[in-house]
This record gives structure tokens, sequence and C-alpha cells, in this order.
């Protein structure tokens, strides 16, 4: 950083920092808790069927994405994020996934409607269910944005009423769908009869 | 996937998935209750003295330290990912964070190399502190991988002493390091007074 | 590949890959030929101008742009890719250069209509001046695409009328534009008095 | 850029531009002619009997792989990018590409040594016969990076014997290589009997 950084070092207690990690995983509980479980096995369902699986979403969500898609190719599924070099053209019998928190990111939206008008079966991670990509969507599998109680935590620590989201924009978003991802993952691993060094043959050697 | 897929729907009852979430939600905590704040701290210092931060990871690790990159962009630093198109050389006065859970993969270990002799500062995310690239570090902060609790709660759901695991390879360290690393940067707004709406001014208009 | 294979070894005369090195070089020349200077001086003076220039292109055309965003920040220009993690949002005196061959692909399309929204200089790099990037373009440069001798250099080839296009799609049109971005940066370093020494400070240590 | 920029435009001749496009164009020829059919005859055979292909380079050079990947994903072939997120394990029947113009890059060096390893084969594009990665090879094509007549074509230019290189690092080489490939799509092309449009379909929809 530039201009207002300090020049010489100082304790920091990390206190914020210790208080956001236990935020955010407060809110995953949360999230699991309150799983739509019918909609998650329609996806699993979808998952299991499909003859391949195209990931998509822009920014940080879009990562979220690619650590799935690259857990899915180390279960054996023929997989693609839609932007690398090598995925090709969506076809009617793929499946794709669509990772974004508002639903409404354009470039998202954009693909979702060609993946629509192709005739493949859209699943959308959003925490909006009422937004574009969650109407067009086959399924759509709501994770919580923002804390219920992310008010409270820092009316705590922020007695004299000064509040500042310590969580920015998708941050709990992303990092739940993340954990989400994985746990599908596990459930996967479960109905496949899948092990961990069935996994690791797979895993790049490049790495 | 291939042959081994059912062709027929079932009802999924998500077990396996909303234990994982639990399980890795309470890793998660238990990161955060053993997190070494002096070494944080001292990260936290180099950062805020850096004039340029340079991450870089393979693999989920790197996608994890991608997501960093675009939160410390969005709060104002000159930050760069090791491998993107317009990452310049790294200088003396850089600060490198790399990650890694084996601290021995063998590309960032060579970067990690090359930092140093450079005369960069070197912080190293890892679950092993004795590792290579813990060894040649300024600063390492541990970020625990396989949870203690991993057999135990396995052993409650396969009764018979089939054990599974459920979050193979690095995915609890590459999961918790996302969650360390988005409340570094809520510590980081704390520090330099910065508000959601600071970020949200940075963030690409593009996604 | 998989089932046409051969699965025996065959001397193979390289005749159509040769042929199709010469027919891109004649290509090539023909573009620097028929260059329209004006357009192509005016976007030199928006690069020298620009605080921060920004690099947009999908699939092929999208590799294109980020090796010339590569060597930009070798000459030392403040540049990013959009799409990468640590690209922050376009303002009001920033530069934007999209590539597409067609000058209709969706994604760009619609980055570009944000970029003239928040009134940052938009340089479009095309086949088609016709185009709706051409059309909201402050510069435009058009690179030809199909090379006019394309017809007659097969049918010498292939006597008897069967036609192939051995430079399937944009081919043309991204290698045109590799080598006219590559040259740019060659009357850029003369109009910046740069060396090649300048340069390789600012590459990676890291390749 | 920043401080050396002139704020007033100028009328530029785009000489040196329009040069080095030649320069360039000329070079593809030189590389066209001096070409080792035998041993681009093995590098397509290899190509041809592979069950999976592989592509890597770092930097431009990493740049021009994945547009030769893309070209090979549209022509039908198993082809993965070394660093994409879904790309699997190497096995020993697969073909590994590196595209290294030194020969010496580190990060590929040790990633050739990784394939050779495994038992894959491994086909280098460089123009240093006599690196590292040349010695480890099965099959190396070489591409001349610094064209011959760099120095003749800029005393005419640069009469008071000032010489500049206007094609900084490894440009000619990851240009040539670029064309190199197309090329080579092109011989695919015509030994696969496949047309544009069987291209097209394959292409990806999103782009």
């Amino acid at each position: 950083m530039t201009t207002s950084h300090m020049t010489t070092s100082q304790k920091i207690d990390c206190k914020n920092l210790i208080l956001t990690m236990n935020l955010i995983a407060d809110h995953v509980k949360e999230v699991a808790r309150e799983l739509d479980i019918e909609n998650v096995s329609k996806t699993i369902n979808e998952l299991l069927k499909a003859k391949r699986v195209f990931v998509m979403g822009a920014g940080r969500s879009g990562l979220v994405g690619k650590s799935f898609a690259m857990r899915l190719m180390h279960l054996g599924f023929t997989v693609f994020v839609v932007g690398e070099s090598t995925t090709p053209a969506v076809r009617d019998d793929d499946v794709v996934i669509a990772v974004s928190g508002s639903g409404e990111t354009p470039s998202i939206v954009s693909l979702g409607r060609i993946a629509k008008e192709i005739g493949s079966a859209l699943i959308v991670i959003t925490s909006n269910t009422d937004s574009t990509l969650a109407r067009m969507a086959d399924v759509t599998v709501r994770i919580r944005g923002r804390a219920k109680n992310h008010i409270e935590g820092y009316l705590e620590r922020h007695m004299k009423g000064e509040y500042r989201t310590l969580t920015p924009m998708g941050t709990t978003f992303e990092v739940s769908t993340m954990i989400f991802f994985d746990s599908l993952i596990a459930e996967l691993m479960v109905l496949l009869d899948a092990t961990e060094d069935d996994l690791r043959k797979r895993h790049s050697v490049f790495d």
C-alpha cells in the first residue's frame, strides 16, 4: 500500500480476525441447517446423470467454482470450467453449474441464458432465489449471504454503535459455497464409493 | 461421469454433506483457537510495510491465494498473483506470500527460493511448519490441515469401522486458509479504517 | 484422439503445414500494408496518455490480448487484463482495449458497453469495422481476418476444386493481431526510448 | 504510463511498427524454410497416437500453448493445459508438449522431468536444441528465435549505427511458434479430414 502505512511495526492482537473466523464458521453451520435438501438432492442426481459438467462464475465465485471443478475431476467426472482454454461447446445433455451470490452477475446471466437456449440443465448456486439466474434455473440451491447475526456480533465489539461489515460484499456467500461444494464432494464420495486414494490418483502431478 | 452412474433419480438425504459442513466449520473454529497471534501480527506488519505484495500457490491453494489477492486489491494494496499476465518482476522490497498445505509443492518451493535470493520477504501459509517452505520463510503461519476429530466423527457414522476421509487431500487446509485470509482482510479493514464501500469502489465493474 | 487414429507411424511431408505458415506470413504483410496509420497513431497516443490500460478479449483473442498486456507491463505501463484476479474497477481516465475478430463477441460487447458508460476510452481491434464493438469505439483498428488470396492458394494445392480452409475461424485475425501488438510494442520502445534491457528488468523472475 | 508521457497528441508515422510486422513475417517464412520435417512428422505421429495431450509453457510461451490446446480441442483431441483447474494427472500413455524458447525455463524444466519420470512422451518446442529441455525430450522441434536479418534490418533504419532490438526477449520465438502451431492444426485437419465446420461445432458457445 501507499501513503497511509505505518512504517514501524506494532503488536496487533488479531481480535477482529479471530472474531471473523468464528462468525464465518457459525454462518456455515447456519447454512448447513437451512439447506434445502430436496434441491441439493436434485443437484446430486443431475451431476450423477450428466455426461459432462460445466462450472462458471465471475470473480471470487468463479474461483470457488474452479475449486469444485477440480475435485469433480479428481472424482472422475468429465468437467470443464467456462473460460479455460480447452473447454468445448456445451450440449443439451450437459449440466451447467452457475455460481453467483446476487444471481445478477451480467456475464453469468448471459451465459446462463445461452445454456438454457441450448437445452442443457442449469443449476444455480445463489443467495438470491428471486434473481434472474434463479428464475431461469432447473435447480436452485440457496446459500445465505449476509449472516443473520451480523449486526449483533459487531455491536458487541463496537460498543459505541460504530458498525463495520467485516465480511465485505460476497465474502460469506463465497466461503459458504466453497464449503458446501467440498461437502457435496464428500456426499458424492460415499455415493460413488470413492476413497481419498481414488481422488489422489487423478491429482495433478505437477502441483 | 461414465459407466457406474445410476440413470434414475434417487432421493438423497445429504447426511454426509451436512456432517462435512459441520466438521469443516468446527475445524475452522479450532484453527482460530490455535492461531499463533505473534506470527499473524508479523504477517500483518509485513503487509502494511510492503510496497507490493505477490501471492502464489498451486492448484486449490493457488485459487485461495487469488481470492485473497482480489480482496487486498479491493483494500487498495498493490498486489499481484504469480503466473498472471501482468505480474512484474519481484524486487527486494516486495512481500511474497506462498500458500502450500504440505510446504513441499515443488513449483512453489522453487519460486520461494527465487524470492529469497532476490531478498524479498517470504511469508508461508502451511500446515507443515517443518517443511522446506516453512524453513526458508521469514514468517510462517500454521493452518492445521487434517482435523483432530476426523476419525471420531466418521466412526460415529461408519459404525462398523469402515472409515472414509470425507475431506480428501488438502480440503480442510484450503478452506481454513480461505477463511483465515478473509478474516485477515477484516483485521486490515479495521486497522486501515476501510469500509465496505471503500472496497466496493475498486471491485471490478465487469463481474 | 480416439477411434479414427492410425496406430502405426507414417512419414508426413508437412506440405500443408509449410503452405499455411507462408500463407499466414503473407497475410501479415498484407495487414501491414493496409494498416490505417491514423487510427494506429490515435491508439498510440491514447496509450501514452492513459493512466491505466485494461485489455480484454474472449478465447484466443483474449490470449493475444494477454500477450500484449504482458509486454506493456515490461515497458512500464500500468496494465490489467479483465478477468484476472487483481484487476481493479475501470475509471473514466482509463483506456480499455477490446480484441474481437467479429466485433460481436457477446461478453466483450457487454464489457465494452460498461466501459463506455463509465467514460473510459475504448479502443477496438477487430476485422469488422461495421460491428457493434467498432460502432461504440473511440478508435477502431482493423486487422483483416480471412486472407484475400485464401481461395487461390488452396486451389493451387487442391487441384480438383476440393477446397478446405486451413486457417479455421479467427486464426488469421488472431495471429495477425498478435504480430500487430508486438510491432506496436516496437514503436512504443522507440517513442519511449526503451531498450530490451529495460523490459527484461520487469520480466517475471518466476518464468 | 507515468511521468515521461507526452500529454498532447502527436502524429506518429508507425514506421517502426510496419518494419517490425514485416521483419516478423519474414522471420516466419525463414522458420518455415528451415523446419526439420522429420521431427515435425514425429510430433504429428505422437499426437495422432496419443490418448491425451498436455500442453505447458510459462509466460507468453504458455499463452501460445493455450492457443494451440484450444484448437486441438476444436479438432476433437482430449487435451489439457497444465495449470488449469480440471487438468488431471499425467500418465505414461499421454503426450506432453513443452514450449520454452530458451529450453531452460525452471518451472517447465521441472515439469518436463516429472513427465519423463512418469514415462509419458515429451515433445519440446524450443529455439535451443542444446538446452536441458531439448536433451530430455523424445522429440524436439526447433523454432528459431532471433532473426538472422535482425541487425541488417535495423541498420538500414538506424543509419548512424544506433541499434535497438525491436522484438525484445522471446518475441520472435513466441510469434513463430504460434504460427507453427496453427499450421500444424492445418496439417492435422487434412490428415483427419476435418473441416472448419467440424471445428466450429466444438468452439465454446460462451465466447
